[in-house]
Order: structure tokens, then C-alpha cells, then sequence
């Protein structure tokens, strides 16, 4: 019986995951502060805070899962990159796999991220570009990471630790790249972008979830990119977003400046995702956009608009 | 008024540093789990615990240290350098660091130590050789360094971290290198050493707990190697002890094998400690040994013998 305690399993990634783990015959737990109705789809909700250790290990050892995918963290859009709640979740998840191991679970996944990476060349190849954060997020990611990795050594857990890279969808904060060129546009304002020569990895959030969910179901161990192996640079997403929308007269290339320390590229290499968890993503870039498109439709694009008037990269 | 709040002040370094810190106008106060009588020698004992986070946030709001000098840590001798209780020391840490830091603090100092260092050439230079640690503690200590670093810079903490070598001196575990020589030589029972050609750096406690003092009272940022900067084989420490104890006919050098993984070289590149922080030792290493020779004559010798067979290194 493979039983996954989900964290995070409310948020951006997390709640895309529930599905992709159910089907591939994972006992899903999802731990959440706030109450969730989720038992009708077949999963199991337990409502408990990360930072109340106590509670958690209660929780461990009444669930006693063997797979742990830790998508928790905060996340809140333009502030997490420097908040001092970076430490508390370091803190936190340190906890949680402590207590994981010692309720008897065998494998650990966890969301690191991009950042991690030193961006002076731009592409990222796991265990061998190095590892020079520049952010608060990348130095705590980077930092548990490397702890957790070397704790699950020693404890016999098998680790993987999937680096997400930019990724865009549904629930997606407003303010981020993708929405900040489709909200406007479906609203018929103009969007103002950066010179859009950014070169970015760009992934639908779907495939985000469904390669955790095909990492957490292998045996592949250590760092993973999660990302398209595709280099866009971010014109090209914007100008083909405005296409399809039928809007291509509203998009304004650099009508704001990007930030002065804006990466030229942000690339990643996905050797290990395709050929040792042998995963591949549903969309590809144009179909994946159309899909963010519709949501947008469907889901308030008015209320969103106007944008607020930042690109992030 | 620089006021400092010690933890780990019971401890090995610890209980040394009070009166270097009183010393240079601190006024110290002392946290432990264990209750202390130090009042009577003029510094503040406050009993609590470093993992009961609201406890150690209402102690410092109470006493609004200005300095944070940190050396607490899980340091069982032979089960430290794998102990799960590693992380908890790194979760524990970052929550005083974040407590300190809203509490108003303005300097943090905290206990690193050599193993973050890549060994395969075994000299080490701060911001120079590579952070490669081979241990979990060397991994956790190394982890919140640069976590601890990064959060600092951002919070506008000034922030350095002294990394300790091979140390010796008073309450020492009688199985740790030094005792494990003076001890059974006392005693008139053969000290049966590995090949003894380790080189390492080794500095008296009481230098070792001045030296952060120093490191404390200056405004020096970053890492610093707290160590003597000469290069010792451990056979000449032996011999030495062995000379001034007058049993050189006990000392028995490859006795025992050497760990299979025992780096040939541990030593300290001492420019930022001597030119930066412009501190210097009060021992040598022949009038440091003296000084553990007669304070393991003063202090049990007969009961801490025979010593157990395992040198350290």
C-alpha cells in the first residue's frame, strides 16, 4: 500500500497533485490548516497547522504514511523571495521529516526551486551547475535541501528534491508573467511588458504536479528539474498569448522597465526527469498557454483586471 | 550597554566564555535548561529551554539582548556527528535567530565548526576552500550558516560565525584525543595511539572561548576559523604530553588503527582572526597541554581512567 501525506496540497502545485497521486494508486492524506471537503473525492483532509509539531506527530502516527511530498511553504507573491517566514518553514519541514522518518516512512519528496542555482550562466543542470542562491527562498531551500539530503542517507529514506522552475495556471496570483499579459488583454487594456528578451523555462502547472506525482511514484533519488526542457524567451509567450486571444494590437513590449538585476536566462536541463523518471508533459507551450487562456475566461479575468502593472520574471 | 544572551553557556566553550564576556563590559546572561547559581559571580542565569520557542521569546523580549552568542548544540562526543538531533539544533536556531532579531538584537555570533569544510586538501581557508561537508553535523552547522548569513544581511544584523578546530581543555570527554593521552599516563597504564600523523590545529578551550569573545565584541561579518594557525602532528602532542606527564616509555603510537575515512590533514588558514579581529591565543600548544595536564591531576584523573581505547582525531 503506497499511503502519500500531501502538504501544501491546497496550493498552486498542491492542489493539482491530489488527482495525478490518486491515479496512480497513492492512498492520498492532505494536511491543510483550513477545513477541506475533500473526503467525496476520495481522498482523506486532516485539518492541522505544520508548525504545531505536536499535532503533526500525532497525525504521523495515526496515518503512518510512506511517502511524504511536501509542497508547503509560503508563498506569498513579491514577498516570499526575502521573508524572514522562510526560516520558520526551513524549521518547519525539518520537523516534519524528523517525525516522518521516525513513523516509519520510506521516501521523501520535496519542491525546491530554480533559485537554488547560481544564474551567472542561466542553465541548470542538476549536481553540476553550482549552487549560489542569491535570494533568502533559493539559500533556505537550497540549505534544507542539502540537510535533508544528507539526513535521508543516513536514515535509509529515499530523497528526491524536484526544483521547480517558472510554471503558470490556474488560481495563478494576478500579478505573475502569464496572467499580467492574459488578464489585460481578455479585459481589452493594453499589456505592458518588460523588453520580454528574458529566456525562461515555462511549464503549465498540471505537468508541474503530475511529474512530482511520477517522481514521488520512482525511485530516482536526489535533485530533479521540473521544467519543460524548453527555452522561451518571454516575448514570444506574451506575443503568442496575444494571438490567441486576437489582441496582438494591445501588447506593449518594453513599456516598463525590467528589474536591474532581472536573469538574461533562466534554463533548465531535464535529462533526469525524462530519461530516469521517464516523465512527459501533457502540454507544450502553445497548448498549455490556450488552456491558462480559457481558465482566465471562465474565472473571473474581469475581477483580476486591470493587472497589477508588474512583470514578474 | 552590550548586553549578551549565551546559550550553551554550561557547555564546553561556553562556561569559558562568561568571563571573557564580562571581561569586555557584556552583561551576560546566561540561558540553560539546567537551573544555575551564577548570580554570585555577577551574571544573569535564566533556566529554559532552546526547543520551547514561546519560553525563549518572552525571555528575550524580557531581557532585549543586543548580542546573541550561540554555541548550544547537540555534542554527545562519538554521536554527534550523525545524530538526527542535528536538525533539531538547525530549527531550533533559526527560531532564536528570527526571536533575537524582533526582539531588537543586533549582533549574532554562532558556533560553526570545520567539518563545513572540504577536507580533501585539509587546509582551510574562510570564503576560499569548498563548504563540502562529509558529516550531518558538518551539513547542519553549514546549512544554518548560510541560512543565518543571508536572513542576516537582509535583516540588517550584523552577523559572524567562528569555526572551531580540534580544541582541548578543562571537562573534556576523557575519550577525545588529549585526555586519551594525559589521562592513562596518569595513571601509569600505557596510551595506545593510532600512527599519530594527523595533522591538525589545535587550540586550548579557554583560547577558543576568548577568541568569541573577541569575534563578539568586533564588527567583523562572516566566517572566521577560530584556531591556533599552527599545523600539529598529533604524534608531537603526544610526545609532548607524554614528556611533561615524564611516562614517555607509556606512549605507544600505532597501537590502534586509524579510522579508514581519518583525514591526513585539519588545519586553519588564521588571517581574519589575527589580522580582522586581532585577537591572539594565551597558550602555546606546550603551555596549553601543561595546563590540561594539571587540571586532569586536579580533576579526577583515577576515575575517568582507563580511558576508553578510541583517539579521536
Amino acid at each position: 500500500m503506497k499511503r502519500v501525506l500531501l502538504t501544501g496540497g491546497t496550493g498552486f502545485i498542491g492542489r493539482q497533485a491530489v488527482r495525478f497521486l490518486a491515479e496512480r494508486g497513492f492512498e492520498v492524506h492532505l494536511v491543510s490548516r483550513k477545513q477541506e471537503s475533500g473526503r467525496k473525492m476520495g481522498i482523506h483532509c486532516h485539518q492541522a497547522d505544520l508548525f504545531d509539531e505536536e499535532t503533526i506527530n500525532d497525525l504521523l502516527k495515526k496515518v503512518r504514511p510512506t511517502h511524504l511530498l511536501h509542497f508547503a511553504w509560503y508563498a506569498e507573491h513579491g514577498k516570499f523571495w526575502d521573508s524572514s517566514e522562510n526560516l520558520r518553514w526551513v524549521a518547519a519541514s525539518l520537523s516534519l521529516l524528523l517525525n516522518f522518518a521516525a513513523a516509519g516512512g520510506k521516501r521523501f519528496v520535496g519542491a525546491g526551486t530554480c533559485a537554488e542555482y547560481d544564474w551567472t550562466d542561466g542553465h541548470c543542470v542538476e549536481n553540476q551547475t553550482r549552487l549560489t542562491a542569491q535570494s533568502l527562498y533559493g539559500v533556505c531551500k537550497g540549505g534544507l535541501r542539502e540537510i535533508a539530503q544528507k539526513f535521508s542517507e543516513q536514515a535509509g529514506l529515499s530523497m528526491a528534491w524536484g526544483r521547480v522552475f517558472h510554471l503558470y495556471g490556474p488560481y495563478e496570483s494576478p500579478a505573475r508573467f502569464v496572467p499580467s499579459v492574459i488578464v489585460p488583454l481578455l479585459n481589452g487594456e493594453p499589456a505592458l511588458c518588460t523588453h520580454g528578451q528574458q529566456l525562461r523555462d515555462l511549464l503549465h502547472v498540471e505537468d508541474v504536479a503530475s511529474a512530482f506525482a511520477a517522481l514521488l511514484d520512482s525511485e530516482v533519488t536526489g535533485p530533479v528539474n521540473v521544467a519543460s526542457g524548453r527555452e522561451t524567451p518571454l516575448k514570444d509567450a506574451a506575443a503568442l498569448i496575444a494571438e490567441r486571444i486576437g489582441r496582438s494590437d494591445l501588447l506593449r513590449l518594453a513599456a516598463r522597465p525590467a528589474a536591474a538585476d532581472d536573469p538574461r536566462r533562466i534554463t533548465a536541463d531535464v535529462k533526469r526527469l525524462r530519461d530516469e523518471v521517464r516523465w512527459r508533459p501533457k502540454y507544450d507551450l502553445e497548448s498549455g498557454l490556450q488552456e491558462a487562456i480559457d481558465w482566465w475566461k471562465e474565472h473571473g479575468f474581469k475581477e483580476a483586471g486591470p493587472a497589477r502593472r508588474r512583470v514578474p520574471s
